[in-house]
């Protein structure tokens, strides 16, 4: 385990709410199909999902962004999905339709044959990559590891790949909510297994994404993703003081229990572009760091549109505390797509560094 | 114009906040694929669009949910889209795609060749239909009209369909705000002039779709939708006391706007699923009645199901206020899907019925 503090250590001091000489910034899919050498590296590992279980190629593209960009994390170069392939779903991608599953859940007795994966043997390819990710950095920045939610990953493992409207899982969720919570539990167990090995290997953060938990209902969202978000929160030994490895929970359509997720043990709450990081901040109470939160169809526009709503949402979450930027990760909403402009992203970056940097 | 009030008026009664005996239900999408006899109509329409541009064929599908079950309202057969259609911009669907217009707006002089329809010329057959629709209802229910939101209805018209990420409106709203208010300006007035219209031939009710509002960030909603939604409240003119024409502004993810959407004017608002009543209700404090809000994927669930969560829906919106139903009108948080099952619509709207008299 490799525990030494990074050159450029600002993402985990904002996690901690210390402060920092500028703001921190990375992108969730910074590593991806915008960039013309993610793809040069996909078209030769011939897929995605050779490129994700071939620990050099993970490591390769990991690195890419930050060889062009003044990012202040790497995140790792991997699947969501990887914990139930391991669990022996049989995760893979038709082109154009994203990810699906050989065998996906559809009975109690396909949740019966469900178990916790072997870190060291199903998912050693996920720790070889953070390893190596580690060695290639040589301290530059932090690694960030993660996983799904276990909501998430319920949606997919039980639709079989995505889904417009979840009939399926809200149906068992409707019909037999005992047989969810099950596998809810099962698959919290994995991930906080997945995330405690991605920490002994390296990762010095740990996001866990809750992709979908914003297509539930309220009293929905609060039995079956909530808790165990929660548990995971409180179950993953993550140490203390700044030996602390910081949990962020990112959950699209969130942003109706910022209170209840400041209360989970997270370190910080990731949150998307529909709620102002003023509220996000306020309602947060400085309990927890906010990472966000920008739209990204903002990189659709112009360098200078994005500098001024960069700037924006500086001030929005200056606005909702003591006037600082002390305790924000920046970063979008949501996912970087493949038709957004590199040199886009260059101006993002640089706003957010001027930005912040220049309000100190 | 037919101002008689309907036999089964529950739904007027509730938009105006007065006691009724039963909370009134109807449900976005009532008249759609899920029901067969929809499906054969359409077969013998030959195509979506003729169905909706034939008053006949819009009338004989509005009419067919009400032959199967005891909804308190029928709403017009018809597509948000016919507005910008009627300005020119070609409507066509591709089956499996969606809708999609022939000539988008791409330019400053795209919008400026832009004019509000005439609404007794190309949009007559939307009017024909609603004078059609109230002779055949006879007096048995109100019938509601209804037309897109501004910014819902420019997503499409810049977008040139539907969009995974509104890439070319949100960079127009970015590099060219003024053009887009331009834009969203003439459209405002298009859709004022058309719910005009509407209620001239006989709409009891008019709802506001914004189906695409929820896709903004909280200061890009307040500078592009609502202001809009705010000025069709304010300039349809509506009557007075018994006469007047109540306006239901539906949003999906208004949550967080609730208060500036029951400031608007209107007399309703509709929310999806994403909030509790209980919360809908306490934050518009019996300023408007609340449409909703059942998340349409509990249809999925068994009719058992079905039941209980339009209980808990119930007893939600009495818990936001003092305890009764008054000023609810029972929906779904957004429309019904060709794979629902026509029997669960049917327990969902006994239920509701059930439900909501079992409180008096």
């Amino acid at each position: 385990m490799v525990t030494d503090t990074p050159r450029n250590d600002s993402l985990l001091r904002a996690l901690r709410r210390e402060p920092v000489d500028r703001t921190p910034v990375w992108l969730m899919r910074q590593a991806g199909r915008y960039l013309p050498e993610y793809r040069a590296t996909r078209a030769r590992a011939g897929s995605f999902l050779t490129m994700a279980k071939t620990p050099e190629l993970a490591c390769e593209v990991t690195l890419q962004p930050l060889a062009r960009f003044d990012l202040d994390a790497a995140i790792l170069f991997s699947d969501i999905l990887t914990v139930p392939d391991a669990m022996g779903l049989g995760l893979y991608f038709v082109d154009g339709e994203g990810p699906k599953f050989e065998r996906p859940i559809r009975s109690a007795a396909d949740v019966e044959r469900l178990a916790v994966p072997d870190m060291d043997r199903e998912l050693r390819y996920v720790m070889d990559a953070v390893r190596l990710i580690r060695r290639e950095l040589a301290g530059r920045v932090p690694l960030i590891g993660f996983s799904g939610s276990p909501w998430t990953l319920a949606c997919y493992m039980i639709e079989g790949g995505g889904s417009d409207n979840f009939s399926r899982i809200k149906a068992m969720m409707l019909d037999q909510p005992a047989l969810l919570h099950r596998l809810l539990s099962i698959v919290t167990d994995a991930v906080i297994a997945y995330l405690s090995a991605q920490r002994a290997a390296g990762a010095q953060a740990l996001q866990v994404f809750d992709t979908w938990g914003g297509v539930l209902a309220p009293h929905h969202y609060r039995e079956f993703s909530l808790p165990y978000l929660t548990r995971i929160a409180r179950d993953l030994l993550r140490g203390d003081g700044d030996d602390r490895t910081p949990l962020i929970l990112f959950g699209k359509g969130n942003a109706p229990y910022l209170e209840e997720l400041a209360d989970s043990g997270a370190d910080a709450i990731g949150v998307d572009w529909l709620v102002s990081l003023e509220e996000a901040r306020r309602r947060t109470d400085g309990r927890v760091a906010v990472q966000g939160n920008l739209d990204p169809a903002v990189l659709y526009g112009s360098p200078a549109a994005i500098c001024n709503e960069v700037r924006r949402t500086l001030a929005s979450y200056a606005a909702g505390g003591d006037g600082t930027h002390t305790g924000l990760v920046f970063n979008l909403g949501h996912g970087l797509s493949p038709d957004m402009n590199p040199e886009h992203v260059q101006a993002l970056v640089e706003a957010v560094h001027e930005g912040s940097r220049r309000s100190w």
